[in-house]
């Protein structure tokens, strides 16, 4: 059998590994099967690669752009996942388990791709949330945006899940417009090399995007600045000598750390056995405790139930551990493969014997177990070992010690007081979930447990169906806790992008802000068109074009007519001294929708041309109300343009509705889709 | 004179500062006014009385309760502030000076007393954007949600600000629903230990919200842990000390850091001596330099002009500082008071002196130099001191070196991108800003530095009268920076409040989401009300509360009709084969509009109510098309209820538009106003 080298890439060279390197074994029989290290990176050279080339390039796109590359990417890969599946197995991973890792990976790429087209903009800053009114004649405004970092990420990985503990990280990054250096964990980082090679031989990336370190990082993140962001996903000790270094501190460099995590589930009061919830639960545990060999970072390793359902529980519990298969995840009968490796094998075993000073095993046996499979011996397989706590309040070792294994431990509660109790006894976790068909429940848990929790999760018989499991963290949602897990956030959607992205105040007249965010702001020049803007096609329209409608006088007719015709015959349209005793109306007033309908007859362009359809509207506020016998005017400017794929785009027009005196009648933003 | 003895607040009890007390003299005079400092604070029980019984009773109330309590309490202030001002000429301040830092600071509360009430629900949690969908036929969503912190926020501010400084961080805290401890540096403490014991003895905190610790907190940033934050304004050398303590790391204890910053404004290239942007700019630079003697971490430190307008701008800077009055801050006429204490003036005059090595000084002279009054020989005064470099891409100490004074440096740049260059060359700064009537220059700007930038602030003849200045941090803008300024963030609005609150991802079935969040979530449970919801009062309506109404079939000549009523004879209503040819639409369809209004005559209650007015709509979406022939029906549902003021609240209602085949055909939210 040869003994693959596993290479970096760096400033555009793949790396030997070179003398010295570390041997990895395969998790399943303990084979040598690559080595990996670097004896000469050169580390400035791989940062002023990112910073000088990557980061340009990057920088150059659009946020759309960029979503699009990664769907490209995510495609790519999906298209030659068997490769990775076929190394996977090695670092004793069955195949359900390469579908969390490697389908798990793209896809997160995927829900990037789409989100950064939807929730972005197809420009170079993004804007956070509205403008703000800082004068009483809105000469002088505020806006925040948020724009890429002008340094390099530094991705500390994992080795658990050596595609997807990159790409979720990756997907923000390059969304963001910035340069990723990836170090994959040592004993698993030949797929994780085999990933970054698919990506960089597809040509997809610009130069200097993507650097891997296969071996030690050096002194990098010595030479990090506040332009850079180091992701750490790991053990909280390595956490803490990396981010407590002086360097880090002293330049306030960004450190996105997730880390140890003592995860918690809670069969819910009312989830008594019998219950669907309870039958939920019991498969939830044994799913999570079992998966990737217990080795994920959201696995459940504190079992809360109440203290009168331990048995049954345990019972249950014991059952389905019976039936799981162990051995060499190449076989289909296998459910669960090895864990990484022997260093790994002997630090569960460590702190299994830890919890065993506090709990009582109730089941497993590391000297004694099946394995299906030949010339397994040398693997590092454990079993699943489940441990019962009795005294959970005076118990510390069970609130504290992580075995990152196939391994858990159950502890009765006496009511939901004391389940939240225990909960947050983990001093910050990264997931617990809650088995509950109680709203009640699920309120007094979220308020008493939320802020200990990067992410609760609750599973029902209404939620069962399409639930997505405990320790699956979702690309929408955040991922990362408090305290002990690290307090830090990654993923969360469009959150996850901000993590590379430096938020800025800005402050300045509707022009200067118009011009730096490339949205139209109220106040802002307007710019007169050669001719109506709806005759105008998505490229040719300006921000800030505009027009000025003629004006319409709305008559009491007018008001009855609509009255009678919709069937919105409420008090203030009909009648005098009804209208005039209701605190917001001087007496009768028009319909709000009269004169939405009425204001798309002044703007509206009955023609084909490219404006193909009103998709929606935004933001309506009524302001004044309109009496008859007033006048109705419109302004409709062009506030921003997104184009939405090969023939149209969306625009969205700002449309303010004026009376006779040109006060405000209401203001709000109108969808458009126009034709290129 | 007598010597005030300034006490700590702990555990609901004033403390006296006891033996071995700081003295502190008046920075005008030199005379001792005032002894700061504790020698038996018992920490424990401050940070108990905060965690045990300020934050209970804090998170007791809603967002909406606590922003009306900072309402009263601003108020409270307002009324009693000239005690505040009487006090704060000793620590060397003017009137004008005041202004910033105790009106300021109320004007502060007020803002986030309003965005309190305007922008966070009535409610115990926040939700943090919308839901998830995370499965295709929505019974399993997410939701991110805010609770606050069960711990307590520790605030150590900087002696330049004792009253803004204060309550710049109270504010967002107390609104989050956290109890604060706070800790003045101990120069200007009587004037913050004054403020607290307004707030105080107001009656309107509840107990444990506010302790005050003057002198040094002892170990009590040792005793915090992850659900506590630090929030740090002052020295980067402070700030390093305090934030890398191990026990501070290891917890992952939220620290956020206000620091140093080398603030930089530039002069547009298009701002030539004769415009009004280059007057403007004098004006601000003027302004910066001396408010508050130059003690502000927002001040202008380095002034970058175009190298052919560098002596214009010292000479137009120099005649303004030629007539600026130094002196004895109580005399109107003086325009700039005293540094804080002798202490600062020795440090400003160190560090000046560096700068000094690098560039030349062209106006003030420390030895040499004029005051307004008597009896200030022994005041902590310094004149402005302006310096100008000639070589700033070589000089390193005008880029690093804070004189915490009256003292600028003004040095030429080549083009933008060398200015752009020059600016970053500070590492990362509070704020910067540009004095420029160009978009360009504006966005090449933003584009180039926003990323080194906490804030970026532009001003021209179209902001200059209603324009809030280049130093002042306001409540609803982002105060902080990357790099050197501590890679903190402060204010910002709401955003200023999630320091002290967990996000937290929710996932669940809708029903589940619906009663943690207190807003309903679409496929959470109908509930039938006993009455058509328009006739139901704000208080008895329920979230959920939906009506489904009867259906309405839309014809062609409603179609057609519609078309002339309003003047909206867009060729899809009106041309069978235009409309076909167009990519959205199967052939003719209704409007809109009409259906929007025909949905108002299904669901409107025509009598008086308590609906009083629909006041808005947000998130209208069309999803499919009705023909000519369809039928309409109209779904209902109270989404969330916001109390208004005494008499009225608002309701948000779920809205949905089903063709005759129950599928979807528009979707939004409506507000109407409604009567308790």
């Amino acid at each position: 059998m040869t003994v693959q080298q596993i290479k970096s890439f760096a400033a555009g060279q793949w790396i030997e590994p070179g003398t010295g390197a570390r041997a990895i074994a395969s998790a399943i029989n303990g084979q040598i099967i690559a080595q990996a290290g670097n004896t000469a990176l050169d580390v400035d050279a791989m940062l002023d690669n990112a910073r000088t080339v990557g980061g340009p390039n990057l920088r150059k796109m659009t946020f759309h752009d960029r979503a699009r590359m990664i769907k490209v990417l995510a495609a790519h890969l999906n298209s030659h996942k068997q490769a990775l599946y076929d190394l996977s197995f090695d670092t004793g991973a069955t195949q359900s388990d390469h579908l969390i890792d490697i389908d798990g990976g793209i896809g997160t790429m995927f829900v990037y791709a789409s989100k950064g087209r939807r929730e972005m903009p197809d420009a170079h800053v993004y804007l956070d949330a509205e403008v703000e009114q800082l004068s009483r004649n809105g000469t002088f405004l505020g806006q925040h945006i948020c724009s890429p970092l002008l340094g390099v990420a530094v991705h500390i990985n994992a080795f658990n899940f050596p595609v997807w503990g990159m790409l979720e990280k990756l997907a923000p990054t390059l969304l963001a417009g910035v340069p990723a250096i990836v170090k994959p964990a040592t004993a698993s980082c030949y797929v994780t090399e085999a990933c970054v090679r698919l990506m960089l031989d597809s040509g997809l990336l610009p130069k200097g995007a993507l650097q891997l370190v296969s071996g030690g990082l050096g002194d990098m993140l010595d030479r990090l600045d506040a332009q850079d962001v180091v992701s750490f996903t790991g053990s909280a000790d390595t956490a803490l000598k990396l981010r407590s270094a002086p360097h880090i501190q002293r330049n306030s460099i960004r450190f996105i750390a997730e880390q140890d995590s003592l995860n918690a589930s809670v069969l819910g009061p009312d989830a008594a056995p019998g219950t669907p919830e309870f039958n939920l639960f019991v498969k939830e545990v044994h799913r999570e405790m079992t998966t990737k060999a217990g080795q994920k970072c959201t696995a459940i390793r504190r079992i809360l139930v109440p203290e009168n359902h331990v048995q049954p529980v345990i019972e249950a519990l014991n059952a389905r551990l019976e039936k799981t298969v162990i051995g060499d995840p190449r076989l289909e009968t296998t459910r669960m493969g090895a864990l990484v490796s022997a260093a790994q094998k002997q630090d569960v075993l460590e702190k299994a014997a830890i919890l065993g000073q506090q709990a009582e095993r109730v089941y497993g046996d590391p000297d004694n177990f099946t394995l299906n499979g030949a010339g397994l011996e040398a693997g590092a397989f454990v079993p699943p070992m489940l441990f019962h706590c009795a005294d959970p309040d005076t118990a510390t070792r069970i609130h504290d010690t992580e075995a990152f294994g196939p391994i858990s431990t159950i502890m009765g509660y006496q009511d939901l007081d004391h389940a939240i109790a225990l909960t947050n006894k983990g001093r910050g976790s990264l997931v617990a979930s809650v088995f509950t068909h109680d709203g009640d429940v699920a309120r007094q848990v979220a308020l008493g447990a939320a802020a200990w929790h990067g992410r609760l999760y609750f599973n029902n018989r209404d939620s069962a169906t399409e639930s997505t499991g405990h320790g699956s963290p979702l690309p929408h949602m955040v991922h990362g806790g408090p305290g002990r897990a690290g307090g830090g956030e990654e993923l969360g959607g469009i959150r996850g992008v901000m993590h590379y992205m430096q938020r800025t105040a800005i402050q300045g007249s509707p022009d200067i802000l118009t011009a730096i965010g490339g949205r139209w702001v109220p106040g802002a020049r307007e710019i007169t068109a050669p001719a109506h803007p709806f005759t105008r096609s998505f490229n040719a329209l300006e921000i800030g074009e505009t027009i000025h409608t003629e004006t319409r006088q709305v008559t009491v007719e007018d008001i009855e007519h609509f009255a009678e015709f919709t069937g919105d015959t409420f008090y203030a349209h009909m009648d005098e001294d009804a209208a005039a005793a209701n605190p917001f109306f001087p007496g009768r007033v028009a319909h709000g929708y009269l004169l939405l309908s009425f204001a798309a007859g002044l703007f509206v362009e009955p023609n084909p041309g490219p404006v193909l359809a009103n998709t929606g509207l935004d933001n309506l506020r009524f302001m004044a109300p309109l009496s008859p016998g007033e006048t109705l005017g419109v302004r409709l400017t062009v506030k921003q343009k997104t184009k939405r794929n090969d023939e149209y785009g969306e625009v969205r027009w700002h449309v303010t509705l004026t009376n006779q005196n040109d006060e405000r009648v209401a203001e709000y933003e109108l969808l458009t889709m126009n034709a290129y």
